[in-house]
């Protein structure tokens, strides 16, 4: 099957995250920070490899494992909410925000400003300015759209998020692998992502990383490792923030997640953009297609509708009769639809990942020609 | 080294489990629940597979996958909270429960109880009936001590619950793989666990078992690939409660480490109790250790003290001059260890499983002997 569903999870899985996964599934699976015998130690050892890792590539100071970048969301909003205050935030947003600010709007009057992009579908770091209310205590944004692949100017927004003395928060569940990002140079506070996408390792991960000492209270309660002889959670990060056993073999799956990832060549990524490219270029010429966001998108990402077809029904004759899997429905966008004028039909999207063979982008633009006429 | 923390987390796992967990990351990487294209389908067909073995290896009617265990019991907590409640629990609870016990405290002034056990160490169920307050909406219980190895009458506690139309909140860490459990048969609401304990499966997983449809509020909120429309996270068990990406490779492994267990003799569970109790038996006749926990307890996991000794000076000994793992401190269950008077010393935990060599077991005995002199 062809597989255009990378921006979901990327199907393939280096030979060299697999190989680490396994091994230390052999070798590593002591309970790391949990008892001082060697065995112990040197599973804690991969842990702190792995933060190491984690925060040269997309320059944090520390980073909190997680169980996915949905669970290191919520960890944020969670651990951030003031009472009756008020978050800038954009239509982009995944249900992972715009849940969890629901629920908080619920328990604590929590309100939320979700600006719209401007006409081009990027985000105006003037809009989020204008957003900002005496309450506000932190900007939450979308690195890359789910839906669009438009990508948001985080070095502005972060800088306007500064300058307000603003908490900062970046998803960069579509972005990670496949932007740069250096969380200092955005003056970012909390960047989550979860690596079994764009870094290609392991599902059951996820990265919540952390710059200077930002706020941030507890999630979840449980056994550290540390402190153990108080009932209060501890605060310190990253321990406070990992209750129970962590993820071992995902963490060493991770490192070498990280170490591919630095091994690709510029070659490779300009190839992916280029594939993509095309992609959005081929399908835009197709009569009766719309393709959302034009301008300023993460080539590799494109999500487009078929006059009078429900994006359920395209997705179904693209895997059924020409073997390609996309993703329909509103991939947990909601605002993003409402705001495209989609939310009854979804919308089609097609994602790459650098090991897509252009063969297989090619046939898929046939495809989807094919079924618009 | 000979590896004696098996209640931490099982240092061995089975070809089957590893295998497994290799095959899911090369074939089956697609996202689970998220999208309807073949990839994504078989994907979720795992899952499901996962939550049948899980329900027929404990009695339950439905699974929620989770991070660990922790993260089962925050879920289950505070999903049932009732401000100004009360929850009637056991001395011998974990910081997993306790820490989550202590925040409802000081968000709702939720109270507690926490049952120390009868003279034997064990939890008498009248006990329980006599801590219940017109307020008490749930009954929380260890099944099995990770301190002292005593296990919980937990279907004559359930009997009470039931009586009194009480929640029930069984934290199986230490007993599945071990004993048998039956949801059904101990009128238990909520079982939680993890497989990399007792199953020996992979970390990066934990299982809430529900029976029945009790009452269970969201923790985590973000998209469940359902109602994707709508802000207000989605209620229905299992999709509402798993929010994001689950890991189908830790959740494939699963099965196979259910299927490993299944086919595990009774001959195999026997030597593991022998084994046990040899080493018990062994450890209460050497003079100068104290052997905490006598009657009713499992047989695989001991704590004890050497007279005078800090317990992490013990295991640091056990550690470095004869190659054995154990665990020292307060093993985050610190009102344990104020029940057992040992708060400043805390204690030494020797844990076996199926697949600690007899030899392994005699070695450590006579190194304690040799460390008591």
């Amino acid at each position: 099957m062809i597989y255009l569903d990378n921006a979901a999870t990327t199907l393939h899985k280096p030979e060299r995250v697999i190989r680490a996964c396994k091994y230390a599934l052999e070798n590593l699976s002591a309970n790391a920070g949990r008892g001082s015998h060697p065995l112990a130690v040197k599973a804690a050892n991969i842990v702190y490899r792995a933060r190491k890792a984690v925060c040269s590539l997309v320059g944090c100071d520390e980073v909190i494992f997680t169980l996915n970048c949905t669970d290191a969301l919520n960890t944020v909003l969670f651990g951030t909410a003031k009472p009756r205050g008020h978050v800038v935030t954009t239509v982009y947003e995944h249900n992972s925000v715009l849940r969890p600010l629901r629920e908080l709007n619920k328990r604590m009057g929590v309100e939320f400003t979700a600006v719209a992009p401007d006409r081009n579908g990027i985000i105006d770091p003037a809009d989020i300015e204008r957003a900002i209310r005496p309450n506000t205590y932190m900007v939450v944004v979308n690195h890359v759209s789910n839906v669009t692949g438009a990508v948001a100017p985080v070095t502005r927004i972060g800088g306007v998020a500064r300058r307000h003395g603003l908490l900062f928060l970046v998803d960069g569940a579509q972005s990670v692998g496949y932007l740069d990002v250096d969380m200092h140079a955005i003056h970012c506070n909390y960047l989550c992502f979860s690596p079994h996408k764009g870094l290609h390792g392991t599902q059951g991960i996820g990265c919540l990383c952390v710059n200077g000492t930002p706020p941030l209270n507890p999630y979840r309660f449980g056994g550290t490792g540390t402190s153990s002889h108080t009932l209060d959670q501890p605060q310190d990060i990253p321990e406070g923030f990992e209750c129970g056993t962590l993820p071992v073999h995902n963490i060493h799956a991770l490192i070498a997640a990280v170490t591919e990832h630095k091994n690709l060549s510029n070659r490779t990524f300009r190839r992916l953009a280029a594939c993509g490219e095309y992609m959005r270029a081929e399908l835009m010429k197709i009569p009766r297609v719309t393709v959302y966001g034009k301008h300023g998108v993460l080539p590799n990402l494109v999500s487009f509708n078929i006059e009078g077809m429900n994006s359920s029904a395209t997705c179904d004759i693209l895997a059924e009769q020409y073997d390609i899997a996309t993703r329909c429905g509103l991939h947990c966008a909601p605002l993003c639809h409402q705001y495209l004028g989609t939310l009854s039909t979804g919308a089609v999207r097609a994602s790459l990942s650098y090991d897509t063979p252009e063969s297989d982008v090619e046939f898929f633009v046939k495809s989807v020609r094919e079924i618009a006429k």
